[in-house]
């Protein structure tokens, strides 16, 4: 490509409305361009890219038996009406009607098309299994887009669906494609890990989700410092110290704490340590209050609530649900004389002489003990910590950032059963199909790459994502002799099979070695004054140096930088 | 591919709800299912056909110059009002609103997105000629969705568009994409016509279609059965003769014609042949009435009327209206007394002693004259009909049913000046910059090519648009000698580069042979008894017989045919 014919453009500075490094990088090097909130155009260079990554995916997809094929946007409301999946979505899908009023949404995921379409197939046992695939672009009414293409409104997602007869079929669709995203992934060059995850509007019996570690991640990984446990924050599991208390048990105390109510204030008050108080959080869980008792130093995780009791959607209580679950003020809930049914934590039911609110405005109970009042459900409901102890081996759990850019399910026969996807067995019976769901967001890699490799020059792209691997730069245009052994190198190497770069453009060396740097031009071949003595300057872009080569060299060399780089 | 373990399903029967010989027959070979009206998914073998149109449309864009990028479907509302579109495209764009109330609409056509996108580039005239295109889905909320994948309301269109600095500049890049057009087409086996037609709402300077040749097409080719003239119907000139009649002219006479009013019942009563007749029509343009006369067996070309007064919308007009403008009741309007504008066609000007309407209920005038009256345009403004004179050589007019696969226009500064995109020239002053743009419908191709290649037993793709060039058909799966000569052959066909299926079904040939011609597989191979004798059976889609020939001869074969209709 001669860049002096072509569409490239570039911005020396950060532009204002991105929030994040890759989103900064990726509309300075013309990659992407903003075209409203959470919505951007590939330019023709991060088109380039996009397609790499996209390939990288296609080929571990195929190789993996799965068969591409395309599904509209443009869906009929009823089709998640009749999966149930209408509601769970919200407002955050796209919504609208056609000429005749009709109700259509774009859709967000696709796996009621899917279900429609291998409907078409599936009549008995025989007919399976197989999987399906598709590169599409889905749309999601995001309240707040952001940190360029992590959290857009319209995206191009690898979704694949996988139908089996059984669990055991299901299991081995599942690890199939899992092994063909860890592939993919390790073939991107991206540092991730794989941690486990809430199956949320999905459903289904498991879900994993491939998170990328940069430091912009809107998801907290929870992974070990020792073993290779990893969770998403959501369903990470506490470990269960297992040893009630020792201390014996005082009887429990009525005690009046005028204008304390904060954990910090009751505890100053009555001079104890932040974990001898087990705080009683009033929620409200589907319009219904529930108690939840965590250890004062401690934060419920919500996702775990919901979990145990089955339901969907949670929020702290408003105040007048708290007073009539509690006899009291906001600030003085406790164990003792509720209204609501009750979750304590696995950690407190260890606990003896502990203080809790007394569900009497101005009043705690000191030396609460486990004999003083009944739980409904004692489980692990709270958010794991940094420094807390792995619940698998003895390390420390340590959180990292991550962005997740890919995820599988296990659906089970959810999907099957809402939308009558069935086959006869054996025995002539009907049974529903086993499905699973494996997305990849393809815009979301690239940034992600973006995020893990990028310098305070710009983009440093793996040479098999950048748009170009190799640039050929030329000092000075008019120079008759470095002009004639630039045009020779970029004949060479791309009679070599090398996409290459050719800056042929009117601009200072030091524009255009700039330029080189923001994009992320692995490789940048330099034609100047050495050339008089065969040697062309090579600088590779995560290299400290240049090195002079001869110019017989250049393209072995080239060729077997991009070999080792695939 | 082998079939066995693959996701593939056909139908017996022709559908309902198709209308089209395209759209029963990819919906029958199981490569495309109505999602719902106008909405179709692309299954597997459907979306290999689409992606070798799409490679093929691709290579040759390339090959052109030009750049690929992917623009959003999803595109504010106001994008549209400021290149003053919005109004034109009516409610044949989907529009919708996000969370927070501002107005979408789901893009039919992009050259307002490009524009911006150039102008990120675009300072001075050196920043210029490019090119630029994408493959992308777009929405028309179409009134009438019909014929399979013809006339649908989401689609994936390659559009293009370029960028130049003068108009001798755009016509050379007018001319490339033109020719890459040409090109592309004819790699895919397409029948075609180019014609001329109507800039419609794209507006600008000049505007050819693309029309593939089939029995459904929804436009009318007029063609020289002599010379290369081609024309869509709507812009098609028709030959001035140029003589004018020698009758003697004789003076116009009132005559009373009760109850006729059509030019049949006028001609019948005062024994005259309808060419003697001229009908004056009102229309209402723009909320205005204008009368059009034409000669009695010829029709009005209203697209050439609406261009001649520079209107925006006609339509026959209202009976009031009619009476406003000619004082009488509908069917007595002529050119003598009328109270509205008056366009005469070109062949009317040449005509003698010519019937008309008298402007007066039950009344007409016959030998009236050119001194008569005065028409404010005299212009081409009829239809042309089938057995005219060609307008450029001495030819014969024929029409021919077309589908629109293809069309280019020279939108000229049009946009650039609605969307401020303009460049700095050689002596540093402002400019708007040349634009075309360019577009084919890639499921519009897939359609029309399943139009003519196809017969009977169902389709018969060119080899190189065909899912799988060639299949291997086992005739009896439990015979371990054809089973292993059959993986032999497609172990040696795969390793030879060719996309091969393999058809191992538990089902009885027929069934496999009916599968493979309605799929249109150009190549079966038959491995069946013979083989004991080393023998497999070529079968060509489009052959009428089959031939035996040495299993060690099959694979040089395949590869020479392939090779025959790349």
């Amino acid at each position: 490509m001669r860049l002096s014919q072509s569409f490239f453009t570039t911005l020396r500075e950060n532009v204002k409305d991105e929030d994040s490094v890759s989103g900064n990088l990726l509309v300075r090097a013309g990659m992407i361009k903003k075209s409203s909130a959470g919505v951007y155009m590939y330019l023709p260079l991060g088109y380039k890219v996009l397609k790499k990554i996209e390939n990288i995916v296609r080929e571990e997809m195929d190789q993996a038996g799965s068969q591409e094929l395309l599904m509209p946007a443009l869906i009929p409301e009823e089709v998640y009406v009749a999966s149930g999946r209408r509601d769970n979505f919200g407002s955050s899908m796209f919504s609208l009607k056609d000429r005749f009023n009709k109700s259509y949404v774009l859709g967000p995921t696709h796996e009621e098309l899917f279900a429609v379409a291998a409907g078409m197939k599936i009549r008995s046992y025989k007919d399976m299994p197989f999987n399906l695939y598709q590169f599409q672009t889905k749309y999601r009414d995001e309240a707040r887009p952001r940190y360029g293409l992590i959290r857009v409104r319209e995206f191009i997602m690898k979704d694949a669906y996988s139908f089996d007869k059984d669990e055991a079929g299901m299991d081995v669709a599942y690890q199939k494609m899992f092994d063909a995203y860890k592939r993919a992934f390790d073939r991107m060059h991206m540092d991730y890990k794989i941690v486990r995850a809430d199956t949320g509007v999905m459903g289904g019996l498991l879900s994993e989700e491939f998170q990328a570690v940069t430091e912009i991640g809107e998801d907290v990984l929870v992974l070990c410092d020792q073993c290779s446990f990893a969770s998403n924050l959501e369903v990470a599991p506490c470990k269960d110290e297992g040893t009630d208390s020792t201390e014996a048990h005082l009887p429990k105390e009525l005690v009046e704490t005028p204008n304390a109510r904060t954990i910090e204030e009751v505890t100053e008050f009555l001079h104890e340590a932040a974990n001898q108080f087990v705080k009683t959080l009033i929620y409200n869980i589907d319009g219904k209050p529930v108690a939840v008792m965590v250890r004062g130093d401690r934060e419920v995780n919500e996702t775990k609530v919901l979990k145990l009791v089955g339901g969907l959607e949670i929020a702290l209580a408003e105040p007048e649900m708290v007073v009539k679950a509690t006899d009291a003020k906001v600030g003085f809930a406790g164990p003792i004389g509720l209204h609501c049914p009750l979750i304590m934590d696995l950690e407190v039911s260890h606990m003896a002489n502990f203080i809790t609110g007394a569900n009497k405005t101005g009043y705690h109970y000191i030396h609460v003990n486990q004999e003083d009042f009944k739980a409904d459900y004692t489980a692990d409901v709270r958010q794991i910590m940094e420094g807390d102890t792995c619940p698998i081996c003895g390390g420390k759990i340590v959180f990292k950032k991550g962005i997740e850019i890919g995820n599988t399910f296990k659906l089970g026969t959810k999907y099957a059963q809402a939308m009558d996807l069935e086959y006869l067995d054996q025995e002539n019976k009907l049974n529903p199909v086993w499905m699973g769901s494996y997305g990849i967001g393809i815009g979301r890699c690239m940034a992600a790459l973006a995020e893990q490799h990028s310098d305070e020059h710009g983009l440093c792209w793996p040479i098999n994502i950048a748009p170009y691997p190799v640039a050929i730069v030329v000092i000075a245009k008019k120079d008759e002799q470095q002009m004639a052994a630039a045009e020779q190198l970029y004949a060479q190497l791309q009679a070599a099979g090398v996409d290459v770069m050719l800056d042929d453009r009117d601009e200072r060396p030091g524009v255009k070695f700039k330029d080189m740097d923001l994009i992320g031009t692995p490789i940048r071949l330099t034609v100047g004054k050495k050339i008089g003595d065969g040697l062309v300057e090579m600088k590779l872009r995560k290299a400290e140096k240049a090195e002079d080569i001869s110019i017989d060299n250049v393209v072995a060399k080239v060729l077997e930088l991009i070999h080792q780089g695939e």
